[in-house]
Order: C-alpha cells, then structure tokens, then sequence
C-alpha cells in the first residue's frame, strides 16, 4: 500500500469510525466547533453585541470556516466516490456551511445588505451537520415512519378543515374584524385549532366567537388522534421488541439479559 | 346491450374504479382541479392579488366551473338511481360547487361575493370523496367512532366545567375587565381550558386569576382523557390486527407474510 | 298498600328508573328543561338581548323554576329518607336552582343579580344527576381515580416548578415589565407552562425570556405524563375487560357475544 | 449506652421514620411549617399586602426561620456522617432555606433592596424541602428516566427546528416586524412550536404566516412523539408489574391478592 493510500485510510478511521480515542476527539471537536459557531451567528445579528463584538465575531466566522474548509477537503478526500458524497445531503449541508462566508467576500459594499445578512443567516443550517453525530434517533424515527401515512390522513382532515372554518370566518367576521381575506381566515384557523392562539386576529362577533369555541374544542380533542397513533405504534414497538428479544435467548423467560453475557445466567444456555 | 349503455358503463368504471390507468388519471385530474380552484379562490380574496389577477383568476373560475359541471353531469347521467345521488352530501356539495358561479351572473353587485366566495371554497370537501379510499382513514375513523361515545362524555364534562367556571368569572370581573355577560365568560373558558389563550380577555383580579390558574391546570391534565382513550383503543386495534393475523396464518408465527406471499417462506405452508 | 303509597311508588318509579317509557319521558323533559333554562340564563346576562326579550325571559324563568319546584317537592315526597336527600350534593343543588329565584322577589334590587345569576347556572350541575348511568363515563372516571395518586404528585410538580420559575422571573424582570410580585410570577408561569399564553404578561430582557423558554419546553415535554399514565391505565383496563369477557365465555374465543345472546353462536355453550 | 447517645437515636427516630406518631406529627408540623413560610413570602411581595402586614409577616418569617434552623442543627446533629449530609442536596437545601434571613440582617439599609429582594426570593427554594416527603414519584420518575434519552433527542429535534425556522423568520419579518434579531427569532419559534403563543411577537408578512403555519403545525404533530414515548413507557412498566406479580403468586391467574392475605384466598397457596 502506497503511504499516500495509508493516510488516507487512518484518516477514514478518524472520520468515520466513533469508538476509537482519535475519532471521538474529532467527533467532539466538530461538534464545538458546530455549536459554538451557531451561537456566534445567532449572537452576531443582535445589534448591541455585533456593536461591541463584531470584529471579534469576524475572526471566530473566518476561523470556524476555515475548519468546515479542512473538514469538507477531508471528507471528499477519503470518499470512496466523490461525487456521490458531494451530492449527498450531508455533503451538501457541508458546503453551504462554507459558501456563505466566501460569497461575503464578493459583495462587501453596504449596498449588498440585505444579501449580506441572507448569507450570514444561512450559516445557521451548519446545526444541521449535528444530525450525523446522532444515533439515537432510529426508535423514534420508526415509530414516525411507520405512523407516517395515518398522520399524513389526519393532517389532510386538519387541512380541510381548517380551509372551510378560516373561509366562513372570513364570511362571518369580515374584513372590520381583521379577517381580510380567506388566507388569512386560513391562518387564524390553523393558529386556533393548533391551540398556540396569538391574539392577533380574533374574532368579535357571537357566530365569530361560537364557531371559534367549537374550532377550539376540535383543536383540543383531536390533538388526540396523532397521540394515539404514534403511542399504539410505538407500543406494538416495544412488544415486538421484547418477543423478539423472548424468541432469542427462550430458555428462561429472562429477556434482559446482561450485555456481555455469553450464557444465561440461570440455567446456562449459551446466547447468541 | 346497446352502446349507449355500454358508454355508460365504461363513464362508471373510469369515475368510480380506482386502480385502471384511466380512473386514475381522472381522479388525479379532479384532485388537482379541485385544489387549484380552492387555491384561485383563496387568493382572489386578497385585495392586492385581486387588483392585479382578477381578471386571470375570473376565467380560471369559468374554466374550473364548466369542468365541475361536466362531471356533476356525468356522475348524474351513470348514477343508477340519480335522485339519491343529487340528495346524498356529496351530491349536494358537487352542486354548491358550481352554483355560484352561475349564480353570480344573475346577481353581479358585489354584496354576493363574500357569500359565493364561501360557497367556492366547499369544493374543497369534495377532496374527501376521492380520499374514501384510503386504509389509514378507515383506521382512524374506526379508532374515533370506537371511542365517540366515551370522548362525548368527555366533551360534556367540559361543557358543565367551562358553563360554571365562566358563570363565576362573570360574577367575580365583571363587565369592567371584559366579562360582559355570561356566554362571554364561557367563550374565555373555552379559549382557556383549551390552552388556546388569545389573550383578548383576560383576567385582572386576583381571585379571577386564582380561578384561572385553576382552569388553566384543569385542561393541561384533562386533555390527557381523550388522548388516553384514542391511544388505548388504537394499540387495542393493532393487538387484534395482529391477533386475527396470526390466526389466519398461523403457521410459523411470522405476522407479516410478504403482500405478494402465496406460501409462508418459512414451513411452505398455503397462505389465504 | 294503601293508594297514597301506591302513588308515591309509582312516581319514585318514574323518577329513578330510566328503562321504561314514563320515566325516559320524565329524564328527556327534564334534561330539555335544564339546559333551556340554563341557556336563558346565559343570554339574559347579554346586554342587548335582555333589552329585547328581558320581559319574556322573566316569564320563562318562572315557568322553569315551578317546574323544577314541583320536581324538588316529589324528589322529597319520595325519598325513603328525606333528611338524607336534602342534605345531598344533588339535594342541595336541586334547592340551590329554585331559590335565587324566590329570593329576587324579596330582594328586588339589581345588586344582587349577578349573584342571583351565577346560581341559576349551578342548575347545570343537575345535569350530571341524569347521566350518572352512562357506562362511558364510569370507564372515564375510573381510569382518572385509578390514575388519580400519580397525577397528583405529577400536579405537585408542576406546582414546585411554577412557584420557583415565577419568583425567579418577579426577581428578573422586576415591577417595570408587569412582574409585580411573586403570585404574578406564578400565574404567568402557570399561562405559561400549561401552554395558555395569554400574553397579557410576557418577558422583555434577555434572560428573562430564556428562562421562559426553558419553562415553555418543560410544559410541551411534561404534558407526556399525565396523558401517559392515563393511556397506560385504560390499555390497562381495556386489557383486563378482554380478560374477563374471555374467562367469562371461554369456549370459542369470541369476546364480543351478542348483547342478547344466550348460547355462543359457534359451539352454543350457554353463557351467564 | 449513654444517655446523649440514646437522645440521639430517638431524635434519629423520629426524624427519619414516618409510621410512628411522633414522626408523623414531626412530619405534618414540618410540612405546614414550609408551605406557610412560602405562602408568606410570596404574598410579602405583593406592595399592598407588605403595605399592610409587613411587620407581621417579618415577625413570622423569624419564627419559621429559628423552627428550621433546629430542624438543621437536629439532622446535622444526629447524621452518621454530617458532612455527607451538609453537602447533600437535602442538607444544601436546608441550609439554603435559612442563610437569607440571617443575610439580612447584615444589609439593613434601604441601597441594597436588590439584594434584600434576591435573598427574600431566594427563600422560595424552601419549596424544594417538600420533595422529601413524596413517596409517590417512583413510578413516574422510572418512567421518565426510562424514556430520557428518546426525549433527549426528541428536544435535540425540537432546537434544531426552532433554530433555523427562528433564522428564517428574521430574514423574512425583520427589524420592522418586531424580529429583531436571531435569538428573538428562536425565542419566537419555541414560543409557537409549544403551542404556548403570546402573541407580543407575531409574523405580519405572507410568507412569514405561510412559514409560522407550517410551524405550528409540526408542533401539534410532534407534541405526539414524547407522549407516545412515555405512555409506551408506561404500559411496558404496567404489563411488567402484571407479570412479576403473577409469577409471584402463580397459582390461581388473581393478579392482586388483598394487601393482608397470608394465603391465596381462591386455592389456599401461602403468599410470599
């Protein structure tokens, strides 16, 4: 093996490996790395403290996006297919936490504001380079996966619904109760039967109040039925789990046996 | 059987089928011309968009409208009993979705408007027939009728709860907070114990926001009833999917033979 | 029996069974009653309607409140025990609808009328006597006492929570953003944490709005607990019900005989 | 045994029992002693309460102060190993409950309200005191603990949505519409996807409602996966308990044997 193809193994290994001492020191390092420079765009678009510490903000950006440099010249280095890790969407999470910071190079002038802070907003997506480092989520993203198709049903019920009572509150409150067009009925409906309820928009008038009162009550009983779906899906989960777990390792009706156990530990019989 | 007839039969089979090439074209064609034409309605009922589109989005609407009067004609003519099509909910709403549009040119003064604009937006209902198709619909309709009785229980508890706690927020603010009569107090009941909270009335005194903190704990805790009553019917669903399953097929306690299985992979016996 | 007491067993028949005709009749007129009575209540606090129909009200509200007189004189008629019945929850609600009413002839001033009022809605309350036999609601409250000890405690939590959050945020935000002592502090928390969200008191600084973030995200998580033990307790008993209709009828695994049946209808095994 | 020793162990016993009568009364005496003096605190902050019974209530604080002072110097008294009890969390606590009111005796004057204030609040952590007595938790702390990591990643989802939906929303709003910068933004963000919805920041352009609908309603969707996470929790822990106890006392399917019976009240099995 040519050295050059040995350094680019051990750096595989740091990359993508999670249990060694080198790749969770790289694993970690990424993740401040992520963290903090989220923090600092968020800090950063707040007035008072971009008046204060802007410059400093200006060097942490540069320093921060440097590292996404080195890490995204990494990872398309050791990539057993360029292109396909190029256009895969963590490839492409990790470009766009770079580009932003060079595009502001090309449009220094004041008059560029607004596409400046479009950029500077856009920063912000880095979080999503966080995904990669997490294995928890698979339960939980069964369990969503395997209701996805009931939970879509109920968001199509929830959709016509709230269409026809955001139009006949349009109809019934009017345009001098800040309902002034059916969208923005729409809009009001979806902030009622949600229950969030800001206040902005709310209706004035008795059929107003009445049909809102009963908007509100579907809102609050059918919250029930995403509920239901997601608690019986993730149940049957958890029953599937401990038969299969039974079905396995059957000779004591113990199902949780110890991680490293090799046989059971009470009658013997060697585990797979 | 003469070809007048046969005509007639081939119209069913492209409406009411639901998995040939033509049906399905025809119902994607609906789909997409029913939530267009909600879309166009939606829109031309914000002032900005209907000063620049009007005219667009007004034979838009003719557009849709014949196409819906050609399909109202013909669900009519292959209906086997017409009479109980054009009295059955989804006849009706076929209608009302055209009607409007008619009905404008005998009355064009713009008093109208707000009400056929409502009208046109019930087209939207007409989604839900080409969803009657839909296992997951069938699933969570079964699990809410199952429930229905126990969950109106529920709901006339709160109706007892809300009359009583606004009763005493009548008594307690009084019209100088906002609490001009009882049926307003039992609309901020409802904005209250069902966490939607506008804020547009509001409690001032102390006893009133001691009563609704009350409320407030009441329908944080209590929403958990329907919620239990929906999850608990639903895992008892998917307990006896499984069961009638592994009673159809229980060979080798596999639950989940593949769709297209004819013999359980595993013993070879025929499946139903 | 002399006829006196055959009367008075006929009318106790009347008016405790609820499967023969005269007394159903009795219920469904009484439950008419109430809730007209009650809704006459409510309107006549409105202002602009008492101006209209106050006269006419006045005349119904006397027409209902000899009905529910003569109905309270055969409740006690035909109590066994008479003392027992009036010092009831029942019994004294049952009084408490008919008094306000005699009470405003001798105390004809209007400061009274709000009280007056928020009495005559406790009329509602009787409601609940009527559908004390519904089976749904014995299902609902027995999961909610089975439950009850754990939600208390859950209860509890929420108290020490909101108590500690709302004084941190009376010392944070201060008089000068609408904190004005620590029972505010605690209300807001409590709008807050139950997800209400008036927003007639809302955080300005900083900190102050992180701190109510972080409460705002307990609230969402936290609502998982009682609606947890709630769904955990009725798939509880939904399980325990299958259980003992099944030891009950043991032959053919059917659960669900017949209301009527008296042998099962695949073996005919005569069942209880 | 000397004396001094036996005062100890009975101090020791009454502290730390609860099923002997004097440590329940130590206990009831202890557990109104804290509700009171919180009841107080939070009320002296009311002006016009303090107005009024400021004196009073200083008095009052000085009293409960010294009860819990004995109560500190008893447990630290008759504690096996004092210094683990002092940093204990109980023994921090306790600590914590009394040091404010001796802190102000050293700021009398009028310049250090502020820190008088914060040391007042501070007393509200007495609270905290209570915790000690609740036996009831186990079961809901279990369940929470067992589901922790799932709703860990659960909010680990939650702040990355509101991060980056919080970001686009001050692209889209901006300074004009109240979004002043990003962490306003995110504060907004949670302030909606918990459903909590003050309102004192909504979104005014098209675009942003478009935006906060979709929001909103993820969060009405998702509020689903921490309650299906612990209600599954929950079942798994309920159908547990069923199956331990009946492996327990296995003999006649009675899974809840009376709390005092000896024998199995069906077959007559002793009973562990």
């Amino acid at each position: 093996m040519p050295p050059s193809e040995r350094f680019k193994q051990k750096l595989a290994h740091i990359i993508f490996d999670y249990n060694t001492v080198p790749s969770k020191m790289f694993d970690l390092f990424l993740i401040a790395a992520i963290v903090i420079s989220v923090i600092v765009v968020m800090l950063d678009s707040v007035s008072g403290i971009h008046a204060v510490y802007g410059d400093f903000f200006y060097v942490l950006e540069w320093f921060f996006t440097v590292i996404f440099t080195v890490e995204y010249g990494m990872r398309l280095y050791v990539a057993t297919n360029r292109m396909r890790y190029a256009r895969s969407f963590f490839g492409i999470i990790d470009l766009l936490s770079i580009l932003p910071t060079y595009f502001s190079i090309f449009f220094p002038g004041t008059q560029y504001l607004l596409v400046i802070r479009f950029f500077r907003v856009l920063r912000i997506f880095r979080l999503l380079k966080l995904v990669k480092f997490v294995k928890e989520g698979e339960y939980v993203r069964n369990a969503i996966l395997a209701s996805s198709r009931k939970i879509l049903f109920f968001l199509f019920f929830v959709m016509v619904t709230v269409s026809i009572i955001g139009a006949l509150m349009y109809l019934i409150e009017g345009e001098e109760h800040g309902f002034h067009s059916i969208p923005e009925g729409v809009y009001w409906a979806i902030v009622t039967i949600t229950t969030v309820g800001y206040g902005d928009i709310s209706p004035q008038t008795i059929p107003g109040r009445a049909l809102a009162a009963m908007l509100m009550i579907i809102g609050y009983s059918i919250i029930a039925v995403p509920t239901g779906i997601v608690s019986a899906e993730m149940a049957s989960m958890n029953e599937q789990l401990h038969a299969d777990l039974s079905k396995l390792n059957s000779c004591c009706k113990i199902i949780d046996h110890d991680g490293d156990a090799r046989h059971c530990k009470e009658c013997g019989k060697p585990l797979d």
